[in-house]
């Protein structure tokens, strides 16, 4: 290639290694670093924050960009080399937006927030959160004001997570989501449940875990090139494909929550593993977008993972690990109790009919947060409320009430609405991987997911950040995010397990 | 404190947590890195090695020293600001001289020749090793000529790892040691060696890392603000003094390996923890040097921790934790064992006695790579006949052989010799507070260390850089480095232990 674009390409390169340092920083942060450490960590973080920060949103990018674009413009569209130019620019154009004096004084208040976060929740202390709490909505205020927008400020935020998204859309997707969730759920609470008392019982952490990652490990996730580790929230973070590590917590009473958290996020993981490799070192080098990050997530933990034909094949071996607990369970028990449907208060333990609910009580506070309806200290007030009314449920406190997720003691706010509209995507696109290869639910018996990752690499994962979100929705499954898949594919399950 | 001194200190103080950064990856890297992740690691600290080097060498710190200095020429000699502006000239105009892409590559390549290392080490693949310990030799030897020297290259580099610290000082003080320690390890040959059967039994990991923390924890090691790990060559590495981790390796055939490598990594912990917190986020926030930093290793690992006092009191809680292992064993027996002389292969099990001869046998090598006399093809070979000729023993293999130390794998030519300098200096520093409060070695009986380690603090930690090595000898013991209190000590403790 020409010498403009390989000039930007290594000045690009530079940019992302501060990153991966930046993430690897992170990673520590949740996993093994000591409390003392907090303080100087968001000062280590907060000046790698201000240095990608000021190094992206310079001169010599733009002149770079302004070199590299002509000679990518004869480039077929689908050339890594003019993606880069185009999506890059992109990029710069939103970030030259934020001072990077901005930038690196919210990586150290977040950095420290986000500490301070999971102490207070240890110890069910809203108030100490509080402040920063606020510290956080005020940040995310102000980045909104500097990014700018046409119709509303959640808008600038939602931009940052799902270039494109816009709340309105948002709102046109859980519209239709709300009363189809609603009401079957409704159905559901009319109907027995099924047994659960079994997945209470003792599950020593060690054996939890080695099942866990032998199926990831069976989906495909390559171990040389990642591993698992504990932390507080449980998430997939990566360092270059070559460095895909993954999260989870253990509950020892409570079999579901560890392992449902490792398929979640290997569906993370197996995105960024296979990327493909000439996007490596460059900004593109990584999942398309918070939806379709998310869409992998759920694929590989609700559609794959809590399906029937899974449990079939993995239940004899779980019970082979855990033989005492499981003496007295079935297969389709099993997977009729993980399944079961019961309006709960930690959304990542939430079922698949009421997981939504979460997130639209979430998606109106951060609406009644960002146009100050809603005070920080009136939240868990305001949570409490809204948990009746979407779900039917009293938080017994603050730490399983408005405490229960990290993402706004780092301000992220637009975030949670990409969960929602992440299931919707992964329906479709599950959808439209059977279509192309109907073998692929019967591989699931077999314990076989080549097929399934297959085409999910080939479709999506090896593009990376080629592409928009609303270009790659097209793209993989010819159309443009269509929440009916999501509602057809939980009528049927939940129907046919309630018998509706 | 006036300005200039301000933005010299905010400028450095970046730099700064860049290093913490890329330390923190150094950590990642020799603990939990997936093997697939080295390749991309490499060039992710080769970036942030560039960064900092090109940084710290900009006409900007000069321009920033020389406006702070002024400031600081009225302030008293000790005071940090003028000691900063003293030590931080002599390390920019070190720096300087090597080049920031030189700098990088150097980075990027010892990082995989690090991996590659770990990897021909664990197969005693040395082929496999050799072409990059023959760059990395080159690379020393090219920053020998970018630093310049007086005397002999090996100048240039030992003063990398102890400012002011020539090749002749080097030679002087072996050749004191030298005879004095092989004549005590031919005298102990001797006689009869004491029982050692029982350090081979079984071991489990857990309790022998339970077992040394609870220890470490009693020495001062505030473990809010550290923790310990396993990683393939034992090391302490600090991200500030808040934030100060160590490692170990565990054998669960032969207990003395985790426990003295915790004990001395704990030495290297508590100086770093305990550095004045007004010279965190500069240069200064560190120990003064290798030898200096060997010396406090050296001084709780042996001095303190393969003393009778400390078995005498110790000896009946690890016999708790392995009650079948030691039933047989008394304090006395154990703490013979442990001392127990015996020329053998590995440098960091060897005894106190010998253990100077590895070091004297790696310098000779080291100069003979320096001067080109030998070649790294040639090592093997050379390794076995110098072992044979300094300790009496042959490598079966090259594992254990010349593969054995990590430091070749980087380029850390002239690093060994601060290793005996370090014992060297620990004894006298032990002595000098042995007479400044000779209720020290008493106490350690008692599992007290509050006196050792206060006096340490007071009048060697706190200090962190702030003095060059030879100035802090004479400020800490009243004396340049001197070889007979460690002669002393050795020949009076084995004496006593040998019956000599």
């Amino acid at each position: 290639m020409s010498s403009a674009v390989e000039q930007l390409k290594q000045h690009l390169g530079e940019i992302h290694d501060l990153s991966c340092a930046s993430r690897v920083l992170g990673w520590d942060q949740q996993t093994y670093m000591p409390p003392g450490g907090a303080r100087q960590r968001a000062q280590h973080r907060a000046t790698l924050s201000r240095l990608i920060h000021s190094k992206f949103t310079s001169e010599e990018t733009l002149r770079l960009l302004d070199a590299a674009e002509p000679e990518t413009q004869s480039l077929p569209e689908e050339h890594d080399d003019r993606c880069l130019v185009r999506i890059v620019r992109r990029d710069y154009e939103r970030s030259r937006k934020l001072p990077s004096d901005f930038v690196a004084a919210w990586t150290r208040d977040a950095s420290l927030s986000n500490q301070v976060w999971r102490e207070a929740r240890r110890a069910n202390d809203f108030p100490a959160f509080r402040p920063h709490l606020e510290s956080m909505m005020d940040y995310a205020r102000r980045a909104a004001d500097y990014y700018g927008y046409e119709d509303h400020p959640y808008d600038a935020l939602l931009d940052g997570y799902e270039p494109g998204l816009k709340t309105a859309d948002v709102r046109r997707v859980l519209d239709v989501l709300h009363p189809a969730q609603v009401d079957l759920a409704r159905a559901i609470s009319q109907k027995e449940a099924p047994r659960a008392d079994f997945l209470y019982r003792e599950y020593p952490e060690g054996a939890q875990g080695e099942f866990g990652l032998a199926v990831a490990a069976e989906f495909g996730y390559d171990l040389q090139r990642g591993r698992l580790d504990v932390a507080p929230h449980p998430f997939e973070t990566d360092f270059g494909r070559d460095d895909v590590r993954i999260t989870t917590r253990y509950d020892c009473h409570y079999l579901p929550e560890a392992i449902f958290a490792i398929f979640h996020e290997t569906g993370h993981a197996l995105y960024e593993q296979n990327i493909s490799p000439s996007l490596s070192r460059t900004p593109l080098d990584s999942g398309c977008s918070n939806v379709f990050h998310e869409s992998q997530s759920r694929l590989w933990e609700n559609l794959v993972s809590r399906s029937r034909s899974f449990w079939q094949r993995y239940f004899p071996r779980l019970r082979q690990l855990f033989p005492a607990a499981l003496a007295d369970v079935t297969a389709d028990e099993f997977y009729r109790a993980v399944n079961r449907v019961q309006p709960s208060l930690i959304r990542v333990e939430a079922d698949e009919v009421t997981y939504n609910l979460h997130i639209m009580l979430r998606f109106e506070l951060e609406m009644g947060l960002i146009e100050n309806q809603v005070g920080v200290a009136d939240l868990p007030e305001v949570w409490a409320v809204k948990m009746r009314e979407y779900l039917g449920v009293t938080p017994p406190d603050d730490r399983d009430g408005v405490m229960q997720d990290t993402h706004w003691s780092t301000g992220s706010l637009g975030y949670f609405p990409t969960y929602a509209l992440g299931n919707v995507m992964g329906a479709q696109i599950y959808e439209t991987a059977l279509q192309a290869d109907p073998g692929i639910a019967a591989q699931i018996n077999q314990g076989r997911f080549d097929g399934l990752r297959g085409w999910l690499g080939e479709n999506l994962y090896q593009h990376g950040r080629k592409f928009l979100p609303g270009e790659l929705a097209v793209r993989v499954t010819g159309r443009p995010l269509d929440p009916q898949p999501y509602i057809a594919y939980l009528q049927h399950k939940f129907g046919e397990l309630y018998g509706l």
